[in-house]
């Protein structure tokens, strides 16, 4: 990925939109150099929220760096900076939730009292927030249909059915896995306090030693940042809460769904045992009267049997046949009986 | 979630019933924007235990506040303060559970002898109680049903039993993930000392500095809160433990119940062999019988085949089919057991 | 739990056996208020050893209060104090095996030369010993039926068998289940030094101090529970593996039936495709055959077909019918070989 | 593996390309105990990437040495010393993408601004590059194909189509594999500091104490590598996000494919079964015509009943044939609806 | 298993294989008693080898004492001291390829210039190496059988072959269960530093101090087993990373056979399904021409339907019939096919 390697290759342009930290809102055609020069970003970290590289950054994550915040939530990529943040993909439903999100944070009118957040961090509130808002609309919208799939399906098996609980285990298993990876990521950031240091210094003027200790330039600011850690952690636990719940939920929905799947199973194995055995017994049945019925054939072929005339023939005949039928049937039965077959 | 986004929504108002800590029980209703300022909360808090989000906060939850303890245990959700708990959602059964085991402990004469536990805690612990005084029931219930299913299981297989099976499974997912949930929030909580001094200084005059140092303005209290450190974390471990006895049960019931329906499905499809077999068996005979049949239809057939009149032809050709059809039957029986088929 | 809860209850009232340090075995009645005092525990220690709460208390602890020690192993429940252990629950197979375990231990001339382990310790190894040897007399059964069941079984699948591998998998599941508790209760222990420090002093007059130092008002004695500390863990490490063999051990069976199942499942599928495809191709034949013989029977009405005189229509028609029927079957198995359905 | 083991064996031969530093690439063959003398290597340590033990050493690693670093990837397999990386393999496929990788970043032109990083290093940071890209583009290949299974599967199940959901499986396992055990080592490396820093001073003249401080003989020295630690680790920590994209896109996909293979499976049974009920109701029409054919082939039997004359005869037996029949029938298939078999 | 407990027993006698440190072999009979004696262990102790206790004490270990370091590795157990190491249950393959890769390391020509390895470290080394040499050549085996078995499954699924298959997973299960085993036992040795400082010192005049610390009388000692320190580490990592190999190749093996499996009993289950359409086809076809049949039975009949005699009524009866039968099928059918059954 470095330079070298792209000497032959078209600079990629990005189609972005510009969120400026007043709330205006622009679309921007930018060439990845003119990126990495204006974000102070490496090529590497572009990499993370790439939407070109769609399929192998799939993990959610969010990365700190000197001057900007990259974030990759699944279908959200952005690169949040000191005066505004880039919205890869627009057009996407994502990247337009992220923003009805964002627009009312920066309305001045609306600080809830308390110290202003820095605008790199209401940014990543905005798009925690559209995330996992996304989470809950959907678990919302599938964990009635699945309850209501679950309690109709023992009783009644059609084929629509069982297509409605297949979707909505595929539905599960996606979000369930998006929800886990997002947890994940929060929950990593929790654990590592450097990280949440560098979120709090983020567009300020403080560095980080060595020892993770913040040395700021103006010595309120010091103060301030280290009042903030506290308040992004809660923030961030907040919204790891919600994630966990999503996923406990929706891994709660396809286990139950799951069971559900090999319980039906399971009663149409037996069903269809019960249906066999009846098809066996009417096969023994069948066997019988065919027998009974290739006697009565050879008495019927035109030739002669020098019985023809007796008295009683046909009576002895087709009592014999159908007795000898009756007979075989309750013999074969009993044997079935016997065996535990039927 | 901030108040910009409210502007234009109604309030929501909750209807809560509030045990003062003298034990006096009354329902009211009451406005969000009151409550947040009674409590003290934040916006972000409410939203834990907020019964409107009944789906998308289901984990668990118990977070300790300045002035308020947030108690969110499944369908159970309170907040706890210094003179007097809110329930939501109080007509519910795990409301009424609750007040049911809150009450007692308030009555002074009950007190045990020792130093009156702070009335969030009582809070807390009856809330805990009730919640897996629940669990407790549910599985001594189900226990002895799943025991009786298992061993009438393998020998009778009616739709009625497999039913009765599928549903004591479905519960025992639920309750499993429940007290699974339940069990690792109290995990996390008693790993974490932080939490649990923040617990014990809950409604006193103390705070903690940031080495987690408790620092109090009666010197008495901060000795009194430093015991009860270890008795909220012997209760804590307490509940845990039988959170995690019916954990550990419902799954092991649950893996029991999953091994049974293998080896049902494995019984069936074996039963299902047993009974195709002998299908065949019979299908074999009904063929040769057929072919039978079909040479004496042909010798039954109004023309003229001039053997009509042969002696011993009808006893000859009635041999020949009957010995031809045994014959072939034993031929085609040979050659599938010799094959395993039969 | 408090008693205030109990007002209007009946104190429960335990049958147990006492063996007293000097290895004298009597049967008593105690009631649970007695119980506590002689004890010294609080009402919520008595809970995870009340055999009443059979279903609810079913996770092996152990549990060290200053002056007993809880049992909780299974079926196993017991109170150990300095001079005596009550069992409660003492006609189960459990606790005569504990007896049969702990007396031989307490008999003055069998100590192996070193200093006598306290009398509390004597009955915790005693527990752990019976408990662990049942799980091991156990498997030691098991093993090798399992192991017999696994060779003879891909070969005879009758019914009897295949409920032998079920039954052996149930008791499996829960010998892996319990033998896991124990070892995770074992391994928790360990973990926790202040636990072990606290199983040393049990007996003594020594107390532990915040930070987990020891202070005996005998200096001796202090130098005797250092020692037994490593004394101590290198027991129970080794009852840890011993645990974790037998948990390992069931395991391992356990995947082996699991895959056994599985394998027989894909086994008699198959089996039962090719009794299916064998069926379906004499259901070819049957077919054929029933063409022919309605086209016999059709001669065989006893109407008017004008061709009855005719020389040679019999053997024309006859070998008409069975070259038709014969040419359609072939014509329909080759078909149903180009679709591979045969 | 010591050398008295190796007496009677041919010391191997490997075959390995050569690239040096400076760009060169050259095949040559090198014999084991050359290669330990020249990389001051252990016996021991060869073996990790020996491609000889192919299978026994799958697990990717990356070993530092005091003058060597060890790459096990899977199918690369290498050796990087100060001026030159020994590949052994060389004409797999992986061997090729790796010196792809490497040859740009040694152009001297393309160093981009910074500080040069030392050969090792742009060796491991090629070698990573080119085994998780040959992973990223593995699983674009399949990820859109999987999906679109996916999409056409419930409703086309053919054998082919279910044949490639099978291919795809077994990829993914094995990708999934692949890329979680890559995962782990670099997790395990980004874990172990004490590793990092051994990377850090490859190539330099330092040295690291017992408590992991740097001594380099050259103050200068010691600075640089200390900055590159950082540098590291974000390579190693951008790798590993890369990596567990694709393990976590992998599992997945793979969860998808499996529980779509549940689905398939349920819903063949329950259209076996519907086919297996319409058969049954086939069965019972036949048996009851079968019987209605006995009793006219009884009739056709050339056998006097004395009533071939009785007018009416004929139209009373048939009348009876068939009223019997259609009555049997529907009294079985009443039964059977009424015992849920149909 | 204190002594008191074996009063009445008779004292086991093991039958083992001594090697001495300079390469004799003698077997040797050794009562308990004697053992316990001659290597200071402890009763405890010998549980862990005691090859009597077969079934429950499978997991691996690897005990350091202070005068013995005690071996159970599967099927191999032994008791290296400082002169010489006792094999148990010398007859089993197990024990041979221990003494065969131990005796070259005892010769004295072979060393490798560096310091000798102590004669117990020499044991442990020699007993690792020839246990996962046997699991890398018992994969070695299974792998290409396993692969040959994947790719010839899905087209040729013959009784013997599914048997294969069966049997390689047992195989896969056992092995994967027991490479895990040793992994975790090396895994948990690697993370105790105790523990390796304890094998650094076995057989030294040197004690390890509460805190840790190495104290030797000579001091020369003490400089040798802190450098020995990490030479034992790298070698267990060594002997941990192979083990690793095997465990993660029998897991990769063991999930694309079960992948295989599942694959296949879908594909079976497909494929029967299509062999029952085809068999209602042919049912439906049976079906009416059964009732053709009876309609040209009932004509047979010996009863005079007047008909007999009438013109075209041959012909009339006989399309009528066959025309019946025909729509009759293509109505069924096209019901069946409306259903979506056929």
């Amino acid at each position: 990925m470095s330079d070298a390697l792209n000497l032959g290759i078209r600079e990629p342009i990005y189609e972005v939109v510009e969120v400026s930290s007043s709330g205006m809102v622009s679309t921007r055609k930018i060439n990845r150099r003119h990126l990495l020069k204006s974000s102070g970003l490496r090529p590497r970290d572009i990499r993370s929220v790439d939407p070109a590289l769609w399929l192998t950054n799939t993990m959610p994550s969010l990365l700190v760096r000197e001057n900007a915040i990259l974030l990759n939530l699944g279908s959200l990529r952005a690169i949040a900076m000191q005066e505004s943040v880039f919205i890869f993909n627009y057009n996407r439903r994502a990247g337009k939730a992220f923003i009805d999100a964002l627009l009312p944070r920066l309305n001045p009118k609306s600080v809830h009292g308390g110290p202003v957040m820095p605008f790199e961090l209401e940014v990543v509130e905005a798009a925690l927030h559209s995330r996992i808002q996304r989470f809950e609309d959907k678990l919302m919208d599938l964990d009635p249909r699945v309850q209501a799939l679950l309690e109709v399906l023992p009783n009644r098996l059609t084929a629509g059915i069982l297509e409605q609980l297949r979707i909505s285990k595929q539905t599960l298993v996606e979000l369930g896995s998006k929800a886990g990876a997002l947890k994940q990521m929060l929950f990593d950031i929790l654990e590592d306090s450097h990280e949440i240091r560098r979120l709090c210094i983020v567009g300020r003027n403080c560095i980080l030693s060595r020892n993770d200790d913040l040395e700021c330039s103006v010595p309120h600011e010091k103060q301030i940042a280290e009042e903030e850690e506290e308040e992004i952690e809660m923030l961030l636990e907040n919204y790891l809460q919600r994630c966990e719940s999503c996923h406990n939920q929706a891994e709660r929905l396809l286990e139950s769904a799951r069971e559900m799947e090999d319980s039906i199973s399971v009663n149409l194995s037996s069903r269809r045992l019960e249906v066999s055995r009846f098809e066996l017994l009417l096969q023994v049945g069948t066997f019988c009267v065919a027998v009974g019925a290739l006697v009565a054939g050879i008495f019927g072929m035109n030739l002669k049997s020098y019985l023809e005339e007796h008295v009683f023939a046909f009576w002895l005949t087709a009592g014999g046949i159908i007795f000898g039928a009756v007979v075989a049937f309750f013999l074969m039965y009993s044997y079935l009986r016997a065996r535990k077959i039927l």
